[in-house]
């Protein structure tokens, strides 16, 4: 077999942790896989490196940080390549550029365009254990760029794709991919399998397991992507294409999501085209837009237009907003960011009738008011009062039983 | 005009310290000059980054080495660029690749071959005060390479030879060069100008103001090197062509080294071709050898052969030697470590006579002993008793007269 493992930033923390995951690189080539391992910034490199940089200017250039941010994986890289040969195997480091991660010009969020992932070949061929460098890339003009927060995940799927690897595995703090947070409920469920399209709502809508993008190279590349902890051996959670059995359960997992607050224009002239300016306007400025929900007044003249963003672009976004809102003669903008959202995911949704009503009689019976609510073909997603949040996840892991073997 | 300034690690050590380097470059471009900064790793980092490699393996691979070490560069360019755009100034950093540095494949002692600095010239075209990470090369087959200890002085100057540059200025942590070590005579005075021969012994010799490669490069290019401190406005020291000037003074520094041990192969029979067994085996094995006395018994049969080494490298040149001397039916092999060597160096003496004898004149006034000697054109070095050492030095730097402005 052909196995990429990555290992996150916890599994490389400190040089007792980098051997770790060099014995169990060795471990997997000695029992005759071929391995190429990825690995992210030692803990706490990466936010050192940024804390450098806030230091010197409020406004760092974004290609002079991903130059600045790319240096953490060079750096594990290495480390682990040489921890590996002192375990006695073959190993190299390469960085990001060395493998051929080809990515658009967005530094600090850069998409994958291409790996041609060459030099990899060669070594995996020569019975090396390449190490790369993940998180990193190099532009259309040769300038290093970075693919954001969870980008080594990405880097690692993307590689296991262009090698045709068997497997990716992620290494990280936690056992697996879980029903729902085991913080707030203690009783949660690590799954033994999810769906590509499961797995891309749970980490969309809040779950800090996989980068969005990782899970989107998974399924369009049909990659399984094994996520385990690299603290122990537990087997894991299969992220992987859809199969009958997972259809069988309504509800595989509860994710939530803080980082939201709800913007309402309110009293605009309701004339065609209103939202359409609006969205528009907020999309120029690279406002990254949620929810929508438009309210008419009884008369049918005036309209409330309310849409959730990520909490951290709030001023941001309603500095942009109240320009807007000017022109389109509106009486005023409200910010409200004591919210959260929490949604349910599953594939069963298709087939499972009454599973949003579920929701919505458990939110009621435990006097939680919903705000808004969106839904697509396998999640329902809603606004409620941020001070809800735990409970509201509690009561609906209670109500979907996903506590026990729900099958 | 178009100058090269390069700061060393101390002149980078923190973000306080790296806005007055921008500081000091964005005022040169002000003035109306094009400037290029190279810089090289926070101080103490490259020994932060060699410790954790130390912490994974005894023995570590000099490749992987280079990519670990070169890291730390490329995040103080890249700083030290966003202070400068802070500043109000455009500014890119680049890695030693970006600008086309290209060495030899001799890992962490990588020899510059070429640069062709094309970004570099298209930067300073567009206005932009480019940044360099110094230390680092790109070695044939795209590897990552470094230049040693000092590297980023070598990168300076040699940049500045490949883009043609009026001269380059070296901002370090003291205020120029200096006719001694003022740790060892506080009255040691600093030069105003020395010639790249002189700089050249000076830096073999154990003054750590300068990359002994970075000289070569200077006097080889003819580039104007100016040695001054980050910290103040003193003016410095200029590296440059000999010029009459320098001649008139007999001696123009000091310098001592005490990295320094001497082996004796004891009595060798007295053959042809025996020193060059043993030297040939000692290259062979990469050591450096400096000076070499053969001393040859009063019947002609036997003779005892000795030679200095870096101290750093005694236990390895004792194996080797031992190894050879065995062949040679010596009778054995003696290792001296509490020694230094005290050297006395300037263009001047090719035409002042009577320099040596001074030397040694001076040190048998005042009971040190000397264990052997070296000359070239332009230096006089003894091995000493280690603990003659300040002592020696003190005693040349008066009987030179260099504290005063000898002329």
């Amino acid at each position: 077999m052909l196995i990429v493992q990555k290992y996150g930033g916890t599994s490389v923390a400190d040089v007792e942790r980098m051997k770790n995951v060099a014995k169990r690189a060795v471990a997997t080539r000695k029992k005759g896989d071929s391995v190429v391992v990825v690995v992210s910034a030692m803990a706490g490199e990466t936010d050192r490196l940024i804390a450098l940089a806030a230091e010197i200017t409020d406004n760092p250039d974004s290609r002079e940080m991903d130059m600045i941010m790319s240096s953490g994986e060079r750096v594990s890289s290495a480390l682990t390549a040489l921890a590996i040969r002192d375990f006695g195997e073959k190993s190299l480091s390469f960085t990001g550029r060395q493998v051929g991660i080809e990515t658009d010009a967005s530094h600090t969020k850069a998409r994958i365009k291409k790996i041609t992932a060459e030099r990899l070949k060669k070594a995996l061929k020569a019975g090396y254990i390449p190490v790369v460098a993940g998180f990193q890339g190099i532009g259309p003009k040769d300038e290093v760029t970075t693919l954001g927060r969870g980008g080594s995940d990405t880097s690692a799927v993307a590689i296991a794709a262009a090698i045709g690897a068997d497997r990716c595995e992620i290494y990280t703090d936690v056992d697996g991919v879980y029903t729902t947070d085991p913080n707030v409920v203690p009783g949660a469920r690590k799954l033994d399998k999810i769906s590509y399209d499961e797995m891309l709502e749970m980490a969309s809508l809040g779950a800090k397991v996989l980068q969005t993008r990782s899970v989107e190279f998974a399924k369009k590349y049909n990659v399984p992507v094994l996520v385990r902890s690299s603290f122990n051996n537990n087997p894991g959670t299969l992220v992987t294409k859809e199969d009958k059995n997972m259809e069988k359960v309504s509800v595989a997992g509860i994710a939530y999501d803080k980082n939201q607050a709800k913007i309402t224009v309110v009293n605009v002239p309701d004339k065609p085209g209103i939202a359409a300016e609006l969205f528009r306007g907020l999309a120029k400025a690279n406002i990254n837009v949620d929810m929508i929900v438009q309210n008419i007044s009884s008369d049918g003249k005036r309209a409330d237009i309310s849409f959730t963003i990520p909490k951290t672009d709030s001023q941001k976004t309603m500095k942009v907003t109240r320009k807007i809102a000017k022109k389109l003669d509106a009486e005023k903008v409200d910010l409200l960011d004591n919210i959260s959202k929490v949604s349910i995911i599953g594939v069963g949704m298709r087939s499972h009738s009454g599973v949003a009503s579920k929701m919505f009689d458990t939110f009621a019976a435990h006097g939680i008011n919903i705000m808004m609510i969106s839904t697509s073909e396998i999640k329902v997603s809603c606004v409620v009062d941020a001070m809800y949040t735990e409970l509201a996840v509690r009561v609906l892991h209670d109500a979907f039983e996903l506590e026990t073997e729900a099958k």
